[in-house]
């Protein structure tokens, strides 16, 4: 059945619901090209303000899955689970997790993307391992997810095609900010992959895309119903992003953070968050009696991590890249570190050079911040608080001027939970 | 100055002001093709479903005359008046208003369009005159002016060429129904074109644009107050579009009624609304002591007529083209017509061939509806009540579906106002 463009843009416009004929027609149209990019933009900013109800965004949901082709593990001997992370500042979670996950004997088929803007990319970080390369085929990342049970890779072009043309309209059209295109953006990609489990982690404050707990939680909640409804066993957690995760944001020195964390040692808040998310994966995917922090411990999500990336050609004992331009920023007084934002951090570390402002831009493996305080520390004034890294000292300038109010120092700090809530 | 596309459409995305530099950069930006037609669009339905306050339509107005060329009409000897329509179903009126307003000594630069959709097209119209051209240079409608007193010829390309473009993009993307967009659309020809006063028919009812009087109401506000900011003494009357206006919708069908009126005949809500809008055009051009109804009766508003054709290379005297297929529609009852519905008429007409769906589709000269009859009238069940003209007989039936709903007899008629309200 055919519709016109203008008719389903007008239904919309005027606070209507799109039945599921024009919103299958609308994204098919769309991903051939009959419906323009303009017309698209219309579309979705009508949507950004005048919503879409449960229905809408399932069906626009499976019309982007539609697009593309599915990928099936339901040949593997062992259950899949994946997790997906809205994007916040430090966040290397994906790191060791991936490997803990599958230590403990779940697969974990982890496609992911590249940073933009101020929260860094997965792959950009696994790429400053000497040898690793993201890109896998199909019959690659089977073999490796039955073989070492955890797969990093890039999303091939076949998911989800619609998505990956709408999410680069939305980009320079204003309308990324809707909550049903988020939704439906992160969800149809992860149904289509095929895994059989998923856990969200749905982070909220500074460095997050939600600033606000409201808002994050629809998001979590919309989420959540469209994996559950795709059949898809689909938990979220509402998680704190208003400081960085761990003491490093940078691509080398995050990867360097994840290991020590590998190694049963590193920073609190990421061994916390990365065990949470564990237990989450295999409660969701029906494995229970394990102890991921023991696995932690014992060494054995080590030697995952260590096949994972031996398996995509990476270098697991080869020196990281060091950055050639070190600049220390001094506490500016002595007492409680009261405040270390994550927005103003990860702004710094990507003007450094640890995250691009195009996606044609390349990433300097070595740039970031590394922190050597967390809020609640006690820190004395003139001691080094950070250190900036970068290979081009003429970037030192512009990342402290976003560090300009990015740390206070009080009496006393009173800390928030890391995991504020869980959805489903 | 500079800004980011993505920026402004935020801006208003999020219910703000646009500023003043904002907005003459985006319009620049986007004449030039610096902002793209998506980023554009995305803006364009901010700003439909978000408004635009009274400073922001002025100042998008004033951007949009300053992307192109103004014309000057002050060397003329005598002062200038125009009229813009919104658009109505037989809406002919230009034809004999404007060498009428001409022989009462009044300059008349009437810039016209083609018809798009159910309402036709003042140059469509006159195009069913043998010889007829519709394209004049500058200088050519100078001359024709100071020696005729009246143009009826096509917008050049270099009047607001931002609304051209931003026309057609609206078009495409359900963008069309903003107030702000249409009112600057309007006024930004108008100003551009240098007329010294302006007279808006501002028309309501299912024929029109404006379906409801409180939207057309504000339209014709908004209107009144950019064309007298800019300097153009601007009035506007809202007038009835729920009746076709006359007895025909159709080009070579609404010539030949036009030319009823010029010779002192023709129907009577026609020569009302001509003669209404002839005397606010005398008046805001400061002409007074002429009846411009006297002029339709001795000939010289006919006079004016010949001359104005004949310097556009057509022949007044030529005999117009007739359908070859007429098709008689009946009368379904006898007694009072108590309904001619307007928008059901244009799109019958349309079908018929006197309209096009896009714009690079040709019309017919010949094709239209001719109404025996208008509301309050009596007529006899089974006696011809329109008669349909075409080339095209398979055009018949769908013409037909159209009228369905369009007529009904009842035991009396209460007609209401031809025109309703003036403002300014």
């Amino acid at each position: 059945m055919s519709f016109d463009a203008v008719d389903v843009i007008r239904a919309k416009r005027d606070k209507g619901e799109l039945s599921d004929g024009q919103i299958d027609w609308v994204i098919d149209a769309y991903t051939k090209g009959d419906v323009a990019d303009e017309q698209m933009s219309a579309l979705a900013m009508a949507i950004l303000l005048n919503g879409m109800n449960r229905r809408e965004i399932a069906r626009w949901t499976a019309a982007m899955i539609a697009s593309g082709e599915r990928m099936d593990f339901g040949k593997l001997s062992r259950p899949t689970a994946d997790k997906h992370s809205t994007g916040g500042v430090g966040d290397k979670i994906t790191l060791p997790l991936a490997p803990l996950v599958a230590a403990c004997g779940v697969a974990v088929p982890q496609l992911s993307g590249r940073g933009l803007g101020h929260t860094g990319g997965t792959l950009d970080k696994l790429e400053s391992i000497p040898g690793w390369r993201a890109a896998l085929s199909n019959d690659e990342m089977m073999q490796q997810l039955e073989d070492v049970g955890a797969v990093i890779c890039a999303a091939g072009d076949g998911l989800a095609p619609a998505d990956k043309k709408l999410y680069a309209l939305r980009d320079v059209t204003g309308t990324v900010e809707a909550i049903p295109l988020i939704a439906s953006s992160i969800m149809s990609k992860k149904i289509a992959e095929g895994t059989g489990a998923l856990v969200l982690d749905v982070k909220v404050g500074s460095g997050a895309f939600m600033k606000d707990l409201t808002d994050a939680r629809e998001l979590a909640e919309t989420m959540v119903a469209l994996g559950t409804d795709a059949g898809v066993k689909t938990v979220a957690l509402l998680t704190d992003m208003s400081v960085p995760l761990g003491l490093t944001a940078g691509n080398a020195l995050e990867v360097r953070e994840s290991v020590e964390v590998l190694a049963g040692g590193g920073p609190a808040d990421v061994i916390e968050l990365t065990v949470a998310l564990a237990t989450e994966m295999l409660a969701a995917a029906g494995v229970t009696g394990v102890d991921p922090a023991e696995k932690l411990r014992d060494g054995t999500a080590m030697d995952a991590w260590r096949s994972m990336i031996s398996a995509q050609g990476g270098d697991p004992s080869a020196e990281l890249p060091v950055a050639p331009e070190q600049h220390a920023v001094p506490a500016p007084a002595s007492g409680t570190l009261s405040k270390l934002d994550a927005l103003a951090v990860g702004v710094a570390a990507w003007r450094l050079g640890a995250g691009r402002a195009r996606k044609e831009d390349p990433v300097s493996a070595v740039a970031g911040v590394e922190m050597h305080a967390k809020p609640g520390d006690q820190i004395q004034e003139g001691q080094p608080l950070l250190t900036l890294h970068t290979d081009d000292p003429t970037r030192i300038e512009r990342a402290l001027e976003a560090l300009t109010d990015a740390v206070a120092v009080s009496y006393s700090y009173q800390p928030g939970p890391l995991v504020i809530d869980r959805i489903g």
